[in-house]
């Protein structure tokens, strides 16, 4: 409905003279200056392995490479919670990552997990609803009560109780399946908050994957 | 960093194997079931304009088609809103849509709007933007004021006061523009609350547009 | 409890020196200067209307007859929420204009249906409540699930769901009461976000009707 | 511009029909079953005393009676607050009591004070705009910094630092007026949280009053 | 698991150089200059009486001693909702002292009410968990009920309906208690904010009462 | 001005007869079920360092025992933010991550991390501020800048832009701080969500410690 030709603009502002919203999202990575560090053996490593696999490293792991034992922590936490066998799948797992971000409203983790979503789903929709209101979502019993969990833990943590994982049960959930529902969710409430702490920028590449 | 190979999901759960979580949005367009009514000879030809410009008839107004009468009044103030004359481009009108529908959280209006900033301004990255977070976004200082004070009155619309509109007067914009401000802003808080009631679903293929 | 005599005050300071709180309410009816416009004939004999039946011509209208256009949109959407045939009677959707208004905390839509909601019942009190806390009212189980699914969706449009349609049917609302319920509601989201947006004053005369 | 004619609802319901929104309040005036007390005769007096001057007996006093010691401790923190000298004036310390209830909601304060600001001012839209929202009144800033204060320490205590009370003192209070302005509010905090958890009905009288 | 040598604090800042954070909490017990006022004999002799039994007058009695009126109206409610005969234990309304202090965040009440738990309970513990959340705290389901009627009041007191009183009689209390419970709830929302409107500081010997 | 003496709560209940608050703390740490797994010789020693250095094994160890990679990963990152040399004191590590708990209201932390404090800065009330709100404490304003940014990071993320890094700046930090403060916050953020999602129990050894 809304009109889709760029020339007809009402006040002949040209639409292009703006420059992008996400202008400098490869370069400026943070807006703080860090002193540089040197990687260590295993992180040159991990960052070559991410240009031959991604074709690319993601911005945040550059973002930590200031010092390579936060980074080295860093990773061996992600990987572990995002990539290590678990009763969730990577997709579920992903899935919690974008709800939560969104519910924190974080550019980063939308944008780099939102892509994660729409790859190992192959369901670029599921992708933005996790983005925009998981609620709005055609999710399984499984995915909603997982999801429910993950944001409550987010929005109100102090309010989490006996009944909220005795919900999760319900739903067929381990009680290890609980402890990674909320290790993932608990992880991106860091995540996303590193990401507002120092304005982190996600690689540009993101935005066209998995469309 | 998330791994992209979809086939490598640890529980081997295929991930192919759900449905899409926007299945049945171009079909089941609300959660309601109205009596069907009769579009008037001008709503008639507007859906015939609509299917030769868009392609399609947006959801929403087949939603507000079983009663001619409302389906009329909306279009109306639609259209004036975001297609009439103004100080405000309609990027710009689009972009305040997309930031009150991202407070909001709103399905529909975040698809269907958030293609419309994609489309008018050729930089996808600014729709997703005013989708995740309009304060990670680049902006100029007038756009910025102009969704600050749109935010503003969607969130706490009692703290508005004399204040709020000599920020946007300092910004540049003239009283009419702040009207307009907040008629497209106020508007997105009635239209997307619409969309909450009825769990209206957009048009999936508003999806791919301007990416 | 409270002693009423005005001239005891401890202070000496006399309470009648101070101009009255709503101080220009019927002259200054927005704070933004706007271009004047002409009204369409069909908007003139409406304000001629206005004048006879009610005496007054309501401030949002005057407000928005700085562009016809605007008034004339604005008129017929109020028009056929407010006052066309609909599942709910005229008195049920004022209460639901001012409980959404009291929500909204907004004193130009509180001062006018207030007033709307007084005379349509003949019961002051309700008119009060609705604008306090509709919770305090003895209302019909009816009232009053139709009031907290306007008021929730004028709160977290975001949570609104399918169980909160499930309870409007249980309470005995069709599917077409329910979107009537959230028309209304949603029409004064945006209604309070412009009065909020432009200071809209209320004209006088409203406070003393159906006392 | 709401239809005021009440034959003409257009559902056929009588808006008549309806019982009073407040009907009981003169009787039920709470909902707890309190077994009944003796009045002291300093508190049999003041009820007399109420009588006389009032017309009636405010039902929070009522209310309060089953315990004497409880009804004068209340009714000695009540008069010291509300009618003891002080830097305020028994206006600014009602106008402080409906601000602090509207921003709670509480319907019998609101009532009962709402009529005393009336009362006291001769000015019943001050009383209205105390009760819907403060900001929305003409007030000097001297009432403005007040009902600030009021306000905030009613809703987000935790934040109420060194600069508001610098604030209050910028506006010319004393710190003697700073305790008072805390006290009402405060008091208030409590008094309406009284009226929630035994659901305290205002005496029908009020409403009347100071129109 | 945090280190718990100070010496080696890794800036070499030296810990101890930094006063106290309760710097000046036994002298300089608000941050208002009132003009000092003469104490009743009844006060006095209740000053004594804390001195002789508590061997300290709690500061709460020396802020309010300004004003003899103001404070022996504050030690009458105070004593009777606190030490008179009731249903609810002294330790239960200290509980809900603490809890409701916690919600508010109150320094002084936290501190002087926590000491009241660890004591009357004999259980330190208890005091530390209803000063950090009361949810977390192995209770009975009479306690439980009891705290989360008296948050809910601190917190959303215009949400506190018949279901809410209808909940604690299930848990087995009268409605004397009830009235009981609501005013302890209450008074405390009044006291903390007494606390911030003047920077009320705890006697430091309160903080190792009980350990 | 509570009254102390334990034997004469008025219901004659004995306080005593009710088990602690914080019964089974040290042995069912969570309220999860976990396959116990054997600990890498890495950590083993890890937990033996504990046990020699602190007199026992922390519980959040114990709660991640369960899986040793898990464990493993949080201990590098727990380290690296607590104890590895920084900008940031151990003190103000701790303090941030009180303030934090604080904020999310997370018994284990708050328990374990006030300890921290309270040992670190031989200041039991810092340790008590901390936990109940850091704005009464007295601070320098290099530490109450540093808690705010902790604290707002904590609460509305998404409202953290360039101006909140400036006031860092401005009070004398360096980027390099800033990383870390928010680092140390968000961190906090996630454990007190682990917490929260496994119901943590803390060790009950910490209660007493540097009082």
């Amino acid at each position: 409905m809304a009109q889709r030709n760029r020339k007809t603009a009402s006040t002949g502002r040209s639409a292009k003279s703006r420059g992008s919203a996400g202008a400098g999202d490869d370069t400026a990575i943070i807006a703080l200056k860090l002193p540089p560090g040197e990687l260590s053996s295993d992180m040159a490593a991990y960052f070559r392995k991410c240009e031959e696999k991604l074709g690319f490293v993601p911005n945040v792991l550059k973002a930590y490479a200031f010092d390579t034992a936060k980074l080295s922590a860093f990773v061996a936490m992600y990987n572990d919670l995002m990539l290590a066998p678990s009763g969730l799948s990577k997709l579920e797992r992903e899935m919690i990552a974008v709800a939560v971000s969104s519910y924190n409203r974080c550019y980063y983790c939308l944008v780099a997990h939102g892509a994660g979503v729409r790859q190992l789903s192959g369901d670029p929709v599921l992708g933005e609803l996790m983005a925009m209101n998981y609620r709005a979502a055609r999710l399984s019993p499984r995915e909603r009560a997982m999801l429910d969990f993950a944001v409550k833990l987010s929005a109100e943590p102090w309010l989490v109780e006996e009944e909220d994982r005795a919900r999760l049960r319900r739903a067929g959930f381990s009680d290890r399946d609980i402890w990674d529902i909320g290790a993932v969710a608990s992880f991106f409430n860091m995540s996303n908050r590193m990401a507002f702490a120092s304005d982190m920028r996600p690689n540009s590449v993101y935005h066209g994957q998995g469309r």
